[in-house]
């Protein structure tokens, strides 16, 4: 084939493909994800990437329509879903009488949204959500539990110090409802949300272009200032005396979910209460969580959720409130490389390189074998090279172990094994390797 | 909203979607294949499931492109990719000098293919793939470390007696030059890849009715009639004193696979030499692999491969040889999953369930905590009903160890340690139950 014909070998802008030492990387975040899922008993679920265009899209908005990928296949509208939240309702309501509940579910997976492809955005991404979904009712208890989850997955993902933000949107709506400002309640709430990042100055400016008298912006900042522990916090919310219902309720299920949170023994040190966090305008309908890294504020947060009234409305009579969150692994994983945050010491998941240095490879095939059983992955390096190549190899790879079978060792049934870390290097007799390699590997995996 | 504008929730047909005790098994079964694949120091790779149509369909037939989900998306035509190796060769070509050769990637994925929905035949489905990619050039010690690995892999899913039957293409079409039938050896080789599935009655009319003649169907049944261990096998290939120098090289081939065979130590049981097998016509160009389930051979072959002179060439002047395999695991879960054979033993991955009977929950969630550091799956299960119900939704979920808090357990510092299982039941102080119940799920394991 002449090289005039050749297609050029690219991916499309905004999709994020891996070197090996990156993907091994973002694979251990995905297991520490997966493994802090299920240690509290949630199921993973894996639904097709392909659905109905009508029912992906039963609640979506125009942004959310515009963005979707649509096709036509064999006469159906199909489209790719833009997130895990939609198929999760949609399973819900199709397996509701399969399912037991609560229905305690994760899902890690790619979803498509085909947004400006831009720096740190993707048009492919995995989102990892975990959600727990109620028949007819779900106590508070479970808006704890999200929170505990989200504290157990950062905190071994070790990622620095963070702070799960907690608020319940009723208290925001509630106040701005008592403020007497109803009418333009979800703009302001926007820009509430917003507050973080705009700073003090912008959000005062912004507020009296709402037509916010002085008495109401003097209220609400009051408010947004109250900054302490949760019990002071829930505290100053009491003192504020507000009478509107929808503030009070949203007051008592806070307090019953940071009593929850306690009996968890999260550290305070970990989550707080944040009465600007609103997370968006239609969706969530009591609590909500947003979470930074405390060391890198700069990417936002990282992980939010919230609790839901009725997940699955357009597509069943049930009633089904839910609560959950979602961390956007590729970004994160995208801005952590960005800030070489990213832990890319191998390219292979080889633990141990065979090298064998003669003609006669049985004997190094037997060693492998035997390393392979006792689930030590290990690699024999055939090529034809000098030793000197043959170790650049492991170097590159980031292999520690390396183990040299020449003509002496096979004359002595040892081999030599060499420390690529330390430079160090012995002898060991062929028959004590596996279980010294092993104890050796154990050892530093504690 | 009211019944009638309620969308439909399902999925499209030939799309595969599991309930939880499913989807557990399912995952299960990608966890062994994942774990197999790195104990050979395979590295993962995670390419885009969307890529440009001109860059998949490179070299593609009519018929792959009739399957392929095609769309525009901002003026690019793209596709869903509808293999993994397809992305492979991209991949390579486009990664070429960041990567080490010989390159060892496995990539388990969903693919894409929008054939006729049929039982057992799916639209997306998941393959697991294994590969080793060389620089110009590839010893064929990795055609048997290939088998190797599939050995392994069947050998942990624990799907009962296999056999990887192996050949070489060049043996096949050499043997069929010699007889002088070249013109029409493609059809031959197609007829004879299905000599299996048809039997030899058909298979002789077919043959006839491809215009062989007697004596060279005779000398083809004979040929093919060679089932015998691999050293005797490759003994009677030999004694057919075939001077063909394709046959001759896949011979040599043949041979020296099977010496590095021996060396992996894999046992003869779990392989042999089938001098039927070709696996389709253009792709491979040496070694061909196909795995069969000796229990059940109605499920065809379930993971099969071969080798590839030139992986890349539509992308790159690079010569890249290449040999792996494939499992296509959605397809094979559904048949085992039909046959009964699934383990579908939780519904989920929760291995202890706490049961708090009084309002003081605070104990109980110390509990959790402690099980979830010591990486236990714990589920605390706080819905209002009575002790049998509670129980019930253990024995539904599936969950063997259930505690029972009520308040006499609260009074003396104990719990109520029942074993779903087997029915017993005992009390444990607080302070002992963490250490007790890890040492007795550890017990477990083993």
């Amino acid at each position: 084939m002449s090289k005039n014909s050749l297609v050029v070998p690219s991916i499309l802008p905004g999709f994020m493909e891996l070197l090996p030492n990156e993907q091994l990387a973002f694979n251990a975040m995905i297991k520490t994800i997966q493994q802090s899922y299920e240690l509290f008993g949630f199921v993973p679920l894996d639904t097709p990437i392909i659905e109905r265009a009508e029912v992906l899209l039963a609640k979506a908005g125009t942004e959310t329509s515009k963005q979707t990928y649509l096709f036509k296949k064999g006469g159906d509208d199909q489209a790719l879903r833009f997130d895990l939240t939609v198929p999760l309702a949609r399973y819900v309501s199709q397996h509701f009488h399969e399912l037991v509940f609560p229905f305690r579910r994760y899902q890690i997976g790619k979803v498509y949204r085909g947004e400006k492809p831009q720096k740190g955005r993707f048009r492919e991404f995995y989102q990892c959500d975990v959600d727990i979904i109620g028949k007819g009712e779900l106590g508070l208890v479970n808006d704890a539990e999200i929170l505990a989850v989200a504290y157990f997955t950062f905190t071994r993902l070790g990622l620095g110090r963070f702070i799960i933000k907690i608020n319940n949107r009723k208290i925001l709506s509630g106040f701005i409802d008592d403020l007497g400002f109803q009418d333009r309640s979800k703009e302001l709430m926007v820009l509430i949300d917003k507050i973080d990042k705009i700073g003090e100055g912008a959000f005062l400016e912004e507020a009296q272009r709402l037509d916010l008298n002085k008495k109401q912006v003097d209220a609400l900042i009051h408010f947004l200032k109250i900054n302490a522990n949760s019990s002071d916090t829930l505290d100053k919310l009491r003192k504020l005396k507000i009478e509107n219902g929808v503030f009070l309720k949203g007051l008592n299920e806070l307090e019953e979910v940071v009593k929850y949170i306690k009996y968890l023994n999260i550290p305070e040190s970990n989550w707080k209460i944040d009465l600007s966090i609103a997370r968006g305008l239609d969706y969530y309908t009591g609590t909500v969580y947003e979470t930074i890294l405390t060391e890198y504020p700069q990417l936002g947060a990282v992980c939010s959720g919230g609790r839901y009234d009725n997940l699955a409305k357009y597509y069943t009579d049930q009633k089904l409130p839910g609560v959950g969150i979602s961390l956007g692994l590729t970004r994160l994983f995208y801005q952590l490389n960005e800030l070489n945050l990213v832990n890319k010491i191998a390219s292979t998941p080889t633990k141990v390189l065979l090298l064998p240095l003669t003609e006669s490879l049985s004997e190094t095939f037997d060693i492998a074998t035997k390393l392979r059983l006792e689930s030590i992955p290990t690699e024999v390096y055939v090529v034809q090279k000098n030793l000197g190549e043959k170790l650049k190899y492991a170097s590159k790879m980031g292999i520690e172990y390396v183990v040299i079978i020449g003509e002496k060792e096979l004359k002595e049934s040892s081999v030599l094994l060499k420390n690529m870390r330390t430079g160090n290097q012995k002898k060991i007799m062929q028959k004590d390797f596996v279980k010294l390699i092993k104890s050796e590997l154990e050892n530093k995996d504690q």
